[in-house]
């Protein structure tokens, strides 16, 4: 993208310098293709197939999708994630209407105003939260405050699961955000960046946690559980994606070659690697998260899914980054994350931890290990 | 994308049935990943890396490009052709402003809306002209006709290298729009779908094409040149290009793994297959149109590039299409368009030659072969 | 709006240079503002009243429209035509569909892109007809001839009454119109900018030109017809109107002080000078098209509301335009527009008449009177 | 707008019923057009004139503001507030780019997604802000935060004066917040709804506060200063001028019938009513904010222009609109606005500080008058 390869104009917050392979904690998007779709991708590259997917990888990815959550849902690929948000919202809400989200929320915090881009100025509407999560009253609070025409009309709800900070929602949680969006005339969407580490870390079908609970749709990530590229945009409300198609195509999200997107996204599906890949990423993230705890140090939130957040002192943070791993920081309060893949080996953690620890007695902290 | 594989909701005109790997001919975007461009994929499958294209594949597949352009231009990777063009339109253009571009150009017939919404309003102002060309008499005719701000202002002009019916653009031709295009204040955008079709057939180096002729801007295809996936924009204007990854980030079309669209293109550049690619296309293509005149039939336009169209009775439509052959036909003039692609064979085009033999013989047509 | 009064920034076509009161034949909005509307106008001005439309003068205005137009349509008001068009085309249309209009239509040719910038994207599908005014079967040629995902699919059909050339309608041919909008599922869009003189020609009630004769939405012109601002917004299918208030509101068409366009519009409907305006202003047109025709001029087209287009040779042009006549004039193929409006005088008709034959006798041309 | 004359849909906050003429404190929109506007509104409506401000009011008006502005500054008319401020913001910004402005500005709070609508995309990032001021240190902050192309880049600085709880900025602060502004490539927008009182309460000319002082772009209410409709967007930076004429023809801001936007800003300028009426404004408030004190009641912030907040018991608010009077309530904190007019008459005022001592009596608490 840049001529220079740090790349300072596409680095979010204070990106750690790139080093040997094993050191990538920033996200799950560091690692590469999974086996598994990687087989799948191969194999779908045998001669022509139509294009705009009219080939049979992407309907039978379809198809396996809809086995997979078990409902006849409609299921559209895109992308990347913010397309994938972007346009099921804009699917959602008029321009005049509103998002209520988290104020920790990828599509509030790190899109760079994409869902306003694409729903020509829908205005998202963000609460606080425990844990990164919404509660319903704060949703009623949200809608209720106003019901004139100068404040944009709360149309959609938009949670993450796994959310920003790497705790889950439980059932009875969405099904409470669920109730509320109802008596409040809310669509529900999910950002499912994690979804696959949320199933995997609550040990639910997918259906449990989406329109079991009351989900409209679903943007689930392939990217950040092994593919090279491509989201599944999942309408559970049928109704609701009419037209999605064309949606898709003016916005840039229609791939030609479509196979590739569906074939990975198939390999992830038929060989399970879909939640695999989600429970070792999670068994890393608490692994990580134990051996932090026994160093004295607290994760900021409950390690539930892939994704650890600890404070760290700046001195740690620098030895750390010297031994070239990567991770986010967070600038002015000590926060630094951590995210484990489906590539997070045992091994890297334990390296880690041991840097964790060597940083820290740098700067003269008693670890309890 | 939908449950049924025939798909017709995402159906281009009347597309004939799928068939057989051979015999897709109906654009060069049903071909799969060229060998060469599977192997940098590979390649760049090993470890993780960072993510947004702060890696090394997309920095060196970054430079690689300014080598092959001979100029210190900047470049970007966007998913596909709709996002590069609109993208490049929205920034050349202010929502109240205007694009020049041929009647038949992809982003007036086949975009969906995509220029319009990207650049929020836009307008396109489409000219005729022979053989798929923008004639910069007819360029200067849409800006003086009106001067007043009921009519957006003419801002850009967009021309398509080679051009949707498969002729191109000579060197002296393009200097002339571009000659026109200075006296109005217009900024040159091309889209370069098959811009590598139009060096292999000229004979001419990139820049001979792009910057030296003129050309601000120019989405360059990986996908119908052997990629999976990922166009570049290539910004000749450096100053035009401020603030673009922006506008990619928030439009969707900043890919997290940027790696899996940067390394393919670097195969194509370093191998030279991006150029050995096009002239097999391009030589497919003479072939066919050679094959087809010694049928008795005239193409429609000269077949300079990768691309033939020929009318064909509509009974010998329905003969090929019977057997498996695809191509885009045009409701109500009998018009039939083949594309050669980087994997389209000789025996293919035999083939079809051949049924394009019997298919003239069953309605009665005499050939000259 | 510009320091320089000859405005040449915001002048459409070649306007004529200003003169004298009574030569102002450009458009009929260079009137100002009629005795009834400003009786009402001064009478709102009365003390304080509540804003954005919550006041008396808004309430009362409404129930006049829905006794005028003899059905329950819900009645909004916006500050011009380019907002009321675009806003109303704004609801009917997603992004990624169209609106399919005659190419003169004002949409098409002089809203600078408004209805793309308001629907971000939705495209206009002109069509040709005669006499300004779109056919049935052109409607059907635009929505069959793609049925795919990269054309974007129509969703409305727009027409003009009075046509942008000044011609009408008749109710069979609306009806003609709505029968193949409901076979293709389209709404229809009625520009009335001059819809008054629409009714007045035809004698018929508001009604049978409007929602009996399938109209789904109205934009009724009060500017055109001697109000200062304002223009009516009129939902026949009250379902599509829902949310109409928040859209107006986020797109900076909700007055504050909406008793000032609300008033003059009730002065209009309440006198009856909504009608006796248009009356009038037909009359002068048909009283000048006569005049013209016994000069030996035929007109462009039949003149049948407020506007006659005549060619007329250049320097028949120059003449009248060195008297100070303002009139638009189609650049390169002689054509004049003269409209009238409810202060277009007998007196000023004959003045131009007889200099028109003073102009074409310079010219050498016979005239017939 | 409705046929319910009650207008729930449309009302803000909860607006207290409504009632006889000078019990309106809601707003400063509910007064009418002010006698010298008028006088000019009648006069400009003799005869008629070019359309879309190529008339002699408009040139006229514009010039007067140069004068009164004292610097050769661009000026153009558009209908109401939102309009004006979004279409600024949207001249400033790109989608991608950002805002910074106070939490509490009508633009975040009050514009129903205006400003995110017409530049399609740029997000409001807010601010909290003692007194509803913004402070330098405040912006720099919301712009270090972040540089990564994750978050939409900061691009303007929106600053409203006198503010949205009736305070001011000194020059002194407008120059802070300039050079803050410079350090971040920020250009300034100031929302300018009541800017006359502003100049009023400060005793300064309207340059001292404005380009002076660093504003780029202001917008300058018209409405709540007394015309009918329109407001002035000036801008002092020209080259920020350019192609906004097209910018407000397209997104439905150009006035046909100009001369009753410009007129009655001329007879406001000329007359020097734009600054008396602000004069009186205050007056009335500042005689409201020290009657309210007498009754023991502390204004929420120092009147320093036409409004005033006070926290009123629930039954002192509940008596007030009773009796008629009609005012701006914030739900859950007992909040009161009143905001005073050019036609707000001091014994409106005594009246309303009778019935807040006798709604207070009626709670049972002491007032200190």
């Amino acid at each position: 993208m840049t001529k220079d390869p740090t790349g300072s104009r596409q680095t979010r917050h204070e990106l750690s310098d790139q080093a040997a392979s094993p050191r990538f904690l920033a996200s799950d998007n560091t690692s590469g293709i999974c086996p598994q779709a990687l087989e799948y991708l191969l194999a779908a590259n045998r001669g022509d197939v139509p294009a705009y997917g009219n080939d049979d990888w992407t309907a039978r990815a379809s198809n396996r999708f809809r086995e997979l959550f078990e409902t006849d849902c409609e299921v559209f690929f895109v992308f990347n994630g913010t397309a994938a948000n972007s346009l099921a919202l804009a699917t959602l809400c008029q321009p005049y209407q509103s998002v209520i989200c988290h104020q920790l929320a990828h599509i509030e915090t790190d899109e760079c105003g994409g869902p306003e881009f694409f729903s020509n100025g829908a205005k998202l509407l963000s609460v606080p939260g425990d844990d990164g999560k919404v509660a319903p009253l704060d949703v009623e609070r949200m809608v209720v405050r106003r019901r004139d025409i100068h404040y944009p009309q709360p149309r959609a709800l938009s949670i993450t699961q796994s959310t920003e900070v790497g705790t889950l929602y439980r059932p009875d949680e969405l099904a409470a955000l669920r109730e509320m969006a109802d008596r409040h005339g809310l669509k529900v969407h999910m950002d499912g960046a994690r979804f696959a580490n949320a199933c995997a870390a609550l040990d639910l079908p997918p259906r449990a946690l989406s329109w079991e609970a009351g989900v409209d749709v679903l943007c689930f990530s392939g990217t950040k559980n092994g593919t090279a590229v491509g989201e599944a945009v999942i309408f559970f409300d049928r109704e609701l994606a009419r037209g999605f198609e064309y949606r898709c195509k003016q916005a840039g999200q229609l791939a030609s070659k479509m196979r590739f997107i569906a074939a990975p996204w198939l390999g992830l599906i038929e060989t399970g690697a879909w939640c695999t890949n989600a429970v070792h990423a999670n068994a890393m993230a608490r692994h990580l998260g134990t051996g932090l705890e026994q160093l004295g140090l607290t994760p900021m939130f409950p390690v539930q899914a892939n994704a650890v957040f600890v404070d760290l002192p700046a001195k740690a943070q620098r030895y750390l980054k010297d031994k070239g791993w990567t991770f986010y920081t967070f600038i002015g309060d000590g926060g630094a994350r951590f995210v484990c893949a489906w590539d997070t080996s045992k091994e890297a953690v334990d390296a880690l931890l041991e840097d964790v620890r060597a940083g820290l007695a740098g700067v003269g902290m008693q670890s309890a290990g």
